[in-house]
C-alpha cells in the first residue's frame, strides 16, 4: 500500500520544477521500462503490479513497490496505465563536438510539441543517429509526453540542450562539417549531394528555422512535394517537423 | 452575442454521435478555414472575430457570426483559439476502384491515434496521393484532433471507410494492382522495385497489419533501420505509423 507522501512524490514529477529539483523523471509501460532496465539509465524506483515483478529480472539496487492496478492508476500519467511506472535518474551527457566528426547529428531549433520531440528521438534511434542537439526553447526531454513518444529510444539517444548559434559557430570554425537545413526554398534532396556526416537542422513547427541560424547552413535542402511533378495536386504547405526529420534521415542513410 | 442554444449546438459537435446526426464537423484556425473556403467542402457557419471577416472574402451562402475572443474561447476545442471556427458539412465521396488504376493509394489498417491519421492525410497531400482507404476501426476523420492535424489537407484528400478484406479482395480479382505492405520482415525498400501505382497498407500503431490482410499483400516491404548496416546502433523496434507512411511515400515518389 502506497503512503500519501509516496503518491505525492511520484505525482510531483509531472511538474518540470520538481523533476529538475530531484533530477528524476518518470517512464511508464512494460516495453519502455524493459528498455530502460537494459540501458545505462539508472532506475531508482519501480512501482508495478505483481505480474511485472514475476516476469522481470531487476537489479537489487532498485527500490521496488508492488502495487495494485488501482494504485497505479492514481500515480500514472497515462489514460491506460500499463503495469509499471519507473522513477529514473536524469543522465548527464558530456558533448564533445570532436566526437561528432564522423557522425550525422540532428539539431532541433525550437521543436515545441512534446510528441514531435519524442517521435524525432525514436527516428534518430531507428536511423542510428546517436546525438541530438536542441535549442533551449525545444520541449523538455523529460516531459512525460516526450518520454512516452520515444517508446524506449530515450535510453539510447543522447540529447543535449545548447545555445545553437554558439554551438554551430564553434563547429563551423573548428570542425567544419556540412550543416544541412530543411527549408522550403532549398535544393531538392533527391538530387543534392549528401555527406555521410554533418548536422541536419530541423526548424520549429510553425516558424521553421530561425533567421539567426540560417547563416550557418552550408546546404539548403527541401523535400519536394508532388506538386513539383504535377502542379494540380500535392498542395500541402509543409510537412510535420517529425515527418520531415524522418524523410531526411531516411534519404541520408539510403546514400550511405 | 451567441445564444445559449448556439453555444450548445457548436459544443455538441465535439461528440461523434452529434457530428453523425447532423453530418457536420468543426474546423478551426485561420489557415485551415482559408483552405476550406477555397475547397469543395461546404461551410455552413463561421464564428469569427471581426478581424477575420474584414480580411476574408466569404460566400453569401455561409451564415456568419461576429463574436468576441471570449465567446470563441467558450466554443473552441483548442487551448489557444485562433480567430475563427467553421461548422462544415461532411462531404460524401464515391469510391470507384477503377479510378485508382494509375494512382498510388494509402490503405490504413486500424490507425487509432487521431494525430497519426491527421498527419498521414497531410503526408498524402504533400506526396500527391488523392485517396486514403481506412478500415472501419481507424480513427474518425472528423474528430477535431484529426481535422487539426491535417492542417487544411483534409479539404483536398478523399478519405473512404471500407471493409478492407472486401475492398482488397475485389481489387485483387478485378483490378490487379500491386499491394505493398510495410512489415518488419519485408524486403528492403531501398532496393525493392516500386510501382508508380498500387496500394500501400500501413498497419496499426501497436499490432501492425492484421493477419487477415497479409494474404492480399503482393510485395512485403520494410524500412531498414541503421542496425541493418551497423548492428550496435539503430535499435528502435519500430517507427511511428505516420513516419513509416511518410518514408514509404517519399521513396515511391523518388522513383517516379
Amino acid at each position: 500500500m502506497l503512503s500519501k507522501s509516496q503518491i505525492q512524490f511520484v505525482k510531483s514529477l509531472k511538474i518540470k520544477k520538481f523533476r529538475e529539483e530531484h533530477h528524476l523523471f518518470i517512464a511508464e509501460g512494460v516495453k519502455t521500462v524493459h528498455e530502460l532496465l537494459s540501458s545505462s539509465i539508472k532506475i531508482k524506483q519501480l512501482y508495478a503490479v505483481s505480474g511485472f515483478f514475476r516476469t522481470t529480472v531487476i537489479d537489487a539496487s532498485i527500490e521496488r513497490f508492488e502495487i495494485k492496478e488501482s494504485e497505479l492508476e492514481r500515480i500514472s500519467m497515462l489514460t491506460t496505465p500499463n503495469d509499471v511506472l519507473a522513477v529514473c535518474e536524469m543522465p548527464a551527457y558530456e558533448l564533445n563536438p570532436e566526437t561528432l566528426k564522423d557522425k550525422l547529428t540532428l539539431v532541433l531549433d525550437d521543436i515545441k510539441d512534446p510528441g514531435n520531440l519524442g517521435t524525432i528521438i525514436r527516428i534518430a534511434d531507428w536511423f542510428g543517429i546517436e546525438n541530438i542537439i536542441c535549442s533551449p526553447q525545444t520541449a523538455e526531454l523529460y516531459n512525460p509526453k516526450v518520454v512516452q513518444a520515444t517508446m524506449g529510444s530515450l535510453s539510447r539517444i543522447k540529447v543535449h540542450y545548447k545555445d545553437l548559434s554558439a554551438f554551430l559557430g564553434h563547429q563551423t570554425s573548428n570542425i567544419g562539417l556540412p550543416v544541412y537545413g530543411a527549408l522550403l526554398e532549398g535544393e531538392n534532396i533527391y538530387t543534392e549531394t549528401l555527406s555521410p556526416s554533418g548536422f541536419i537542422i530541423i526548424g520549429n513547427e510553425s516558424k521553421g528555422i530561425s533567421e539567426t541560424l540560417v547563416p550557418f547552413i552550408t546546404h539548403k535542402i527541401s523535400i519536394p512535394s508532388f506538386s513539383h511533378f504535377k502542379p494540380s495536386i500535392g498542395e500541402a504547405e509543409s510537412l510535420n517537423a517529425a515527418v520531415a526529420a524522418a524523410v531526411i534521415c531516411f534519404e541520408f542513410r539510403r546514400r550511405k
